[in-house]
Order: C-alpha cells, then sequence, then structure tokens
C-alpha cells in the first residue's frame, strides 16, 4: 500500500511539488495536553521511551492535531550511548545525566558497538511497530539519531554544557582515542539506523546539535567524516542531515551523500541558497520564537521564508519546538504552509 | 606620560606593526593561583567586584605574570542591569541569577537609566582609578560593557539560558517595550563608558555574547542599531565589537564605526577577510579549548592563525579563556605571538 500523502518524501527526493511539506522538530512532546497526559501517567521521559505502544502514541499525536505532513518517532538520541554501555538518567528541567563517563582508550575499548549494541533497543523497534500499524500510511515516518560528535560529546562530558570543554577537551588531548569511539559510534548508529528502517521508516534524519561547539578544523575532522560515513552506509531510503551552528561547513555539508539539509534558524534563506544551489533540498528553518508571535505574524514570516527558499524547501523550525509555544500558534504555522501554493 | 607598549592601541588604530599583540578574555581570573589566592579570602565574585583595590590588583596580575600586551579591567557586563535597578546574585557554577526581572512596560519605566545609573558604578571607577595607577602605563587598559541586546536579555531572562526564549519571546510580543529598554540601556551604556573613559580606559570592548541567539532579521532590528549608537557616541577612544555567534551579520558589524571586530572561534581567517577585506583590524579567534592541547601544538596552530590573518589582527581566543586551562599552555600561547614577526 502506498502512502496518503507522500509530499513530504516526493520533495526529500527532489521532485518539485505543489506546496512545501512542513512538520516540526520535537512535534512529539510537550506542546500537545494529549502528550503531557500520557506522560503523566508515567514516571518520567525515559519511562514513556520504554513503553513502545506509548511511545507510538505520542508519535502520532501530531499527525492527528496538527496535520503535519510527517511524523517523527518519538525518543532520544541517547538510546545509543546507553545500548553501547553508558546509563544515563534524565532529570526533569535538566537534561541528561551520564553517572559515568568516557575518560580514557580503556573505557572506550570496554563498550559494546555495532549490530551488537543496537539489537538492544528492541523497545524502539517496537514502538516503530506500533507506529507503522497504526499510522497506517497516513504520512511518512521518519526515524533519527544524533551524528557521532554530538554523542560523543555527551558520552565524554557526562550531560550538557554551554562549552561541552570537557569533550572537546579530550579531542585535542586524546585525538587517537577520540577517532576510535567515533568509530564505534558511527558503527553503532549505521546497524541502528538500519534495524529502524527495517522497521519501516521512510527517511532518517541525522542530528548534529553540537556541531557549531566545534572549530571549524575539528569539525572536519572528527564531525563531517563520520556523518559521511553513515551517509554512505544507508541507501535505501533518504538522509537529512542537520547540523546545528555549524555555518562555517554549510558548503562540506552541501557536498554530503544525503537527500536534505537541515537548517538552523540563524541561516538566512539567500545564504543557504547561494551556498548550497537551487536544487538542494533544505529543512527548516523559522525562528522556534517566532511561534511565541502572533497568528498573523507567523503566517507573515512563514509565507516569506517560504519565498525566499523556493521549490525544493521542507517547512520546518530551525530547532526544536519549544515546550511553552501556544498550540494555536503551532497550528497557524502548520496551516499557513498547507495554505501555500508555488503556483500563484 | 606615554605607553611603554603601545602595540595593541597601534593595531587597534589601524597601523601596520612588526607582530600582532596578544591578550586573552577573561585573562584576569581563575586560570591564575594569584587570583585564586585573593578570590578565596573574599565572599564571592561579586564582592571581589566592589574592592576596587584588590580589582585592580587582580586586573594587573595578567600583565606581570603572563605578559600579556593589554589589560581588561576585572568587572562585569551585569553592572549596568544592577545600577538600572535590577539586583542579581553570582551563584556559584551556576552564574547570575535575577531574583526579579522585567515582565512589563510598567517594570522598564520604573528603570534608572543614563547617567543618573551610570553614575552609581562608582566602585569600577575607583577600580580604574586604582589600576591606571599601579598599572603605570606598562600596557594599554581595556574597558567593556555588556552590548544591549545581551544585558537586555539578562534583565528578561534572570540568567543564563541555552535558549534565551523568554527574552526572545518579549521581543516577539512586546517589540514596542523592547525598544524602549534597549533604549534605556544604550543611553546607561554610553554614560558608563564615557566615565570609564575619563577614568583612564585607552579602548573599550562591547560584548555581545548571546548575538548568536538572535534570527538574521531580529540581530537587524534589535541588536546592531543600538551597537551602532554607542559607536557613535564614543569618539574618545578606539571600539572593539565583539558579538559572539553573529556570524550571520559579519558584513553588518563590518560597516559599524568601530576601530575593531572581534571574531570567534568558529570563523575560518579567510572567511573574516572574504567579508571583511584586508585592512579590516580584527580580533580572536583561536579555540579556547585548543589551550588544553601541548605547547607544541599551540604553538603550531597559533602561527597557522596569525598568517591566515596577516597583519591588522589582535590576537586572542575567540571567546574568555576556560578556568581549567593550564597555566604553562595560556604561556606557549603569549609566548608564541611575542616572537612572532611578521617580516620573516
Amino acid at each position: 500500500m502506498s502512502l496518503k500523502n507522500d509530499l513530504f518524501l516526493r520533495t526529500a527526493n527532489g521532485e518539485l511539488t505543489e506546496r512545501p511539506p512542513v512538520w516540526l522538530m520535537r512535534q512529539a512532546g510537550r506542546i500537545l495536553p494529549q502528550y503531557r497526559k500520557i506522560r503523566s501517567s508515567l514516571n518520567g521521559f525515559k519511562d514513556l521511551l520504554m513503553h513502545p505502544e506509548l511511545a507510538a502514541e505520542v508519535t502520532i499525536q501530531p499527525v492527528d492535531e496538527l496535520g503535519v505532513d510527517a511524523a517523527i518517532i518519538f525518543s532520544d538520541i541517547l538510546v545509543i550511548p546507553e545500548a553501547m554501555g553508558l546509563h544515563y538518567n534524565m532529570v526533569e528541567k535538566r537534561g541528561p545525566l551520564f553517572p559515568k563517563t568516557i575518560t580514557s582508550k580503556a573505557d572506550i575499548e570496554k563498550l559494546d558497538f555495532g549490530n551488537s549494541a543496537a539489537d538492544k533497543l528492541e523497545y524502539v523497534f517496537e514502538a516503530l511497530d506500533f507506529t507503522v500499524k497504526n499510522l497506517d500510511k497516513r504520512v511518512p515516518l521518519i526515524g533519527f539519531s544524533g551524528a557521532p560528535w554530538t554523542l560523543f560529546a555527551y558520552m565524554i562530558e557526562g550531560s550538557g554544557s554551554k562549552t561541552f570543554s570537557k569533550a572537546k577537551k579530550f579531542l585535542y588531548q586524546e585525538p587517537e582515542a577520540s577517532h576510535l569511539l567515533l568509530e564505534k559510534i558511527t558503527e553503532t548508529i549505521i546497524a541502528y539506523l538500519k534495524l529502524k528502517i527495517r522497521h519501516g521508516v521512510d527517511l532518517v534524519q541525522i542530528f548534529d546539535s553540537w556541531a557549531g561547539i566545534l572549530s571549524p578544523d575539528q569539525y572536519k575532522e572528527f564531525g563531517l567524516p563520520y556523518i559521511a560515513q553513515i551517509c554512505s552506509a544507508i541507501r535505501r531510503v533518504p538522509i537529512t542531515v542537520f547540523a546545528k551552528g555549524a555555518w562555517f561547513a554549510l558548503d562540506q555539508i552541501g557536498e554530503l551523500d544525503c537527500q536534505v539539509v537541515g537548517l538552523d534558524w540563524n541561516t538566512y534563506p539567500s545564504v543557504a541558497r547561494e551556498v548550497l544551489g537551487d536544487k538542494r533540498v533544505v529543512q527548516g528553518n523559522a525562528d522556534p520564537c517566532l511561534l511565541y508571535s502572533n497568528p498573523e505574524n507567523i503566517r507573515e514570516q512563514t509565507i516569506k521564508m517560504i519565498k525566499e527558499f523556493g521549490h525544493h524547501h521542507i517547512v520546518n523550525l530551525g530547532h526544536g519546538v519549544y515546550p511553552d509555544t501556544p498550540l494555536d500558534n503551532v497550528k497557524a504555522f502548520v496551516q499557513t504552509v498547507k495554505e501555500f501554493s508555488y503556483k500563484v
């Protein structure tokens, strides 16, 4: 059976479409009352991850409630470090916290990786199975992973950080061990994404959330080559690479063998088009805070953005939607895109 | 009496020099054992700010210990919000915290501003007087201020933040009140910097630490025009504008009526030169984490950077030096620059 709404996939694959598709990073989450209801019945964020049937339910909620053109599986980028042997806790209002971190080559050698690690993420694959069944081909389903550098950053740093100076210090002081860890993470990501594809995702997105914290030289050495490896290994579905803050490497990201380039809200559409060309499919990049504004302004700014990017554009925010965003404003954003036509 | 070492000022004023000058953002601080000794005898960071004689002492320490080509007054960007009526606490390991924040136009109307607010910062001017006396014209003295947007961000948000979404929300929801607050902050900054100049600073630097959190359109509306006002009002000493993360506005920053453009570590020297031209004086931009590396690598990378920028360059990091940076590595960085000659 084919998809009822395949606009997102057609656009990702480079086709000319009648309008741009729209979805929001973090759409499955705290902006929806029906999400908060499920969440409050459980013991925190990770508990929800581990309940595949409920994870599938919150994955589908934004398709019902917002009418977006794609669903993204409710999950977390840190399931991979955990599968490799580094347990973490999600601390309310603080974010992830790893009681044990990587401090040496010996720690890296002890990690599980590749298929053996990815196989442990059965609860994610079950959530995908439930989602595929209940989504019933209404819209495409996106699978995702953190990028190697971003997962590396958490595994060394042990938590979020303004500077990730511990992780960067490790790159400077232990370049060889760093590459070893990045290789193991990359192998795990590839195995994990292949399993996700086998369980029905239609596109995979790589989130390099902390790309912008590296110097251009470090990103060239420790970031991009591992994303390139993933792009080479994943052939059956399109790939989106979203490297937040990596404006300095946008030309190199443009050369990756991926189908879609994600853009953060700092990037002027005209600048992105100048670097990437008019035919590269891009995704983004409204300021998430625009959705604090009002429907009229949201409509105006969104149409301006769509016109500036032109064809080959998937509408999204330039970052995940913030938890306290008014739902009516999110709906105004989605509705604006759905009413737009390139032809007019 | 003229300066014994005026290399920094000659470079800032556009002269061709024998080598680039060097100093480090946050050089007066936790990397120095003599700083930690003074600090431990007091009741926290703000207590040190309020002891002008000690603030002067820690200002001069890096000149003695590191041999840098400029001193920067030990102070804090948040003294201005405080002088305007918003008290803050500096919480160990967490950063600044404002018990009361700005939530409405009425709050803004109650704020003190301009000369009346700046006059309250007597302890800063006393610290400058002590510094001028004890520095004894060995090197130039830098005064500084936060940029209007960055101070605005703290006054609304009440603390540091990964997204500053409260502050950005205020910009979207209350544009008129936002401009009123930015005007009041700007007037205060101008009054404050003029007083600093009267108390002997040789150059002023504007830190727009959170520039990179704004969308390009918002920065154009709420960030740059107020920095431009400051540049117009300050005529007696050179000005450095350091807008961290504002790569998207680098061309517009280059057009400001300031003498030096500060660059963060994400900006390739070749990109900066392409946008700003070879004659614009720039400051920066080694990755602060490079100083976790080793003296040999620091030397190599620093020389590479100096050669890439060419003349009209003040060597610095692309961000403040991190507290746990090994002192010997900081010295290797400074020494490398001091041994360099453009002539070879």
